[in-house]
C-alpha cells in the first residue's frame, strides 16, 4: 500500500488531518498528486450524515484536479507529469447499456463512486480527494485542457458536468430560453454554459443582491422571485429551468416559468418531492432530474470550458481551512465554489 | 331559449332524467343532435362528488357526436345535416399565447368545460351531452370524417384526444418503443393509435386475462406487472410510458421500465404525486402529462384515426341504462368505453 495524508471525518461535521492509505498501482491506475479538489454541498451533507460508529471510514472530495505522478504498466494515455481531472465517479461495470452508451454515471450495477464508494476489486471504501493522492483507474481521468486554470476547472468535474447534461439533453443553443433557479455552485456554472451555447439566460433567485452577479456573470435577466409581478410576467416563458434550490421546495411556481412542452430539471435536491400533475399537465410540462455525467459528456463539457474560457469562480483556501470552508457553504456564504489546495499536506 | 331532454344530476352519484334549456343559436353557434355520447371517468368523479346544494346543476358528457339542426347566421363551416364531434371544452378567450397556438386546452383564463363550466358570454353554467341537444360554437365542433362510425368516434374526442397529444409531442413514430400501462378507455386507444404511428407498444397491466386483448388491440407484447421478471426484463426499455391507471400509485415501478431520456407521461390520476428525484436522475427521465387537446390536434386525431380506421372499442347503451354504464365503470368493467345512445330521450 501507498501512504498519503488526508482529511477523514471524525465524527458528524469535523475531519481531521490523518494519514491515509492508497492501493499500489493496477496495471491500468495512474497515481495523481492531488492539487486542488472542490467543496459540493454532498460532502457537507456526507459529514453532517456521518456516524463514525456505523459507517465506513469517509474522506470526502469528489472534483479535483492534479497531476500524474506515476502511471501502471498498461496506462498509454497518460504520463507522468500530465494535469489531470477526475469527477466523482472512477469505475463501473463498463458492460451494460448504461456503460456501453458512456452513461457510466447510470452504470446499472451501480458506478464506483470516489468516496463512499465500494472498489469493484479489492472492496474496499473509496476515500476522497481531500488528500494528497488518488490512485484511480486512468480510464476515469481526463487529460485537464492546458487553458483552464487548475483551482478553477476542478469543480467542473462535478458542478460542471452536473449542469452541462441538462443543457445538453434539451438540446440548448441559439434560440433557447434557459432559466437557472437558485446561483450557487450548480447554478453559477449554469448559467455561464447554458450563455456559451447561445441560449439566453435567466437568473430566478430569491436573494436580490444577486442580481449584479447574474449580469455579470453572464445572465440577460434576473427574476427576483420574490415579486409577483415578475414571476407573472415570467409564466411559460423558459424551455428549460435548471432548478438548483438544495432542499425540498414547492415546484408549482417554478412549473409555472416553464414554456409549453418545456422541461424543469431538478438538481439541487435529490429526495422525494409532490408534484401536482395538474401543473405538468396545463402546457404539457416535463420534470425530470440530472446529475454528474458520463465520460463522453465529461471530455466533452471540458473541452467546451477549455473553448470558451468557462471555470467556476472559486475561492481557494488551504485544506488546513476546510472546516471554514464547510461551514460558509452551509451559510451559503460563497461565490461560488471553494476549493481546497492540498499542498498544505505535503 | 330551447328545450331538450337530458339526464341531470339528482345527488351525489345518481341522474335523472329531465327537461334542460339550451340558450337560443348566437350567430356562430350551431345546435347539434347528440346521438351519441361516450361515458368517461371525468362524468364519474363529477357525479361522485356532487353535492345538489353546494353546486350548479350538473349534466355530464364532454365526447359526443352527432348531426347538425340548426346554423347561426356567421356560421359557414357546417350546414343542417352534417354529422358533427365535440369534445371537452366548447369555448376559449381566443387571445393568449395558448390559444394563438392552437392550444384552447391551455387557454390562460381557462377553456369552457363542456360541462360544468362557465358560459364566456351570460356567465350560466354548461350542461353537458348526456342529453338529447347541445348548442355549441361552431368552432368547437369538428367535422366528424365519414370513415367514422358515430359511436365509435365519440370516445375519440376526450380519450382520443388526451393519448394522441403526448403521443405526438414526444414523436412517436417508427422506432419509438412505447408502453401503456392500464388498458381502459385510454389505453386501448393509446395501443390502437401507437401501433398506426409505427411504434412497438407493449400493455402494461396487473390483469392477466388483457393479454389476448391486448395483442388483439395491435400491441406487440404484453408485460405482467406483477410479475418480477417481466419487469426486470424490460426495465429502461420504453421511449414512452403512458401511464393511464385512475388512482394514486407508486411511480418507481413505471419509471424503472422508462428508457435513458424516456418520459413517464401521467393521463390517469391527475392528483399531487410523490416522486423520487432519484428515480429521475438515473435515465435522466421525465415525467409529464397531458389533457385533452388543442383544436388543431383534435381535428389531426380525426383525420389520422379516419385514414387509419381507429376508433373505440364500445359497448353501445340506450341513455336510460346510463346508470348500469356508470356502476360498471366504476368496477372497471368495461371494454373499453361505454357509449350512451341519446335517441331514446326523443
Amino acid at each position: 500500500m501507498r501512504t498519503t495524508t488526508g482529511w477523514q471525518a471524525d465524527g458528524p461535521g469535523t475531519l481531521r488531518r490523518t494519514s491515509l492509505e492508497r492501493r499500489d498501482l493496477r496495471p491500468d491506475d495512474v497515481a495523481v498528486r492531488v492539487d486542488h479538489c472542490g467543496v459540493c454541498s454532498t460532502d457537507l451533507h456526507a459529514l453532517n450524515g456521518y456516524d463514525q460508529q456505523a459507517n465506513a471510514p469517509l474522506v470526502p472530495g469528489h472534483e479535483f484536479t492534479g497531476v500524474v505522478t506515476e502511471t501502471g504498466p498498461e496506462v498509454t494515455a497518460f504520463s507522468v507529469g500530465d494535469r489531470v481531472a477526475v469527477g466523482n465517479i472512477v469505475d463501473s461495470c463498463g458492460s451494460c447499456a448504461m456503460c456501453t452508451a458512456g452513461q457510466e454515471n447510470f452504470c446499472r450495477s451501480f458506478p464506483t463512486l470516489t468516496y463512499g464508494g465500494t472498489d469493484r476489486q479489492d472492496g474496499s471504501t473509496t476515500l476522497g480527494a481531500y488528500s494528497r493522492e488518488y490512485v484511480v483507474r486512468a480510464a476515469f481521468a481526463h487529460p485537464l485542457p492546458s487553458g483552464l486554470d487548475p483551482a478553477e476547472a476542478a469543480p467542473l468535474l462535478c458542478a460542471g458536468v452536473t449542469v452541462w447534461e441538462p443543457l445538453r439533453a434539451h438540446g440548448v443553443g441559439p434560440g433557447s430560453r434557459v432559466a437557472v433557479a437558485g446561483l450557487g455552485g450548480l447554478g453559477h456554472l449554469a448559467v455561464k454554459l447554458a450563455v456559451a451555447l447561445g441560449a439566453t439566460a435567466t437568473v430566478v433567485s430569491r436573494t436580490r443582491d444577486k442580481r449584479e452577479d447574474a449580469h455579470r456573470l453572464g445572465a440577460h435577466d434576473f427574476l427576483d422571485a420574490t415579486d409577483p409581478r415578475d414571476t407573472a410576467a415570467a409564466r411559460d416563458s423558459f424551455d428549460l429551468l435548471i432548478d438548483t434550490v438544495p432542499a425540498p421546495h414547492d415546484l408549482a411556481p417554478h412549473l409555472k416559468l416553464v414554456a409549453m412542452d418545456g422541461t424543469l430539471s431538478l438538481l439541487g435536491h435529490l429526495g422525494p418531492l409532490t408534484v401536482e400533475v395538474m401543473d405538468l399537465l396545463v402546457g404539457r410540462k416535463k420534470l425530470s432530474s440530472a446529475g454528474s455525467g458520463g465520460r463522453p459528456a465529461t471530455a466533452a463539457m471540458l473541452r467546451f470550458c477549455s473553448d470558451h474560457g468557462i471555470a467556476a469562480d472559486v475561492e481557494v483556501l488551504p485544506s488546513a481551512q476546510v472546516a471554514t470552508a464547510l461551514d460558509r457553504l452551509a451559510r451559503n456564504d460563497v461565490r461560488y465554489r471553494f476549493v481546497l489546495d492540498l499542498s498544505d499536506l505535503d
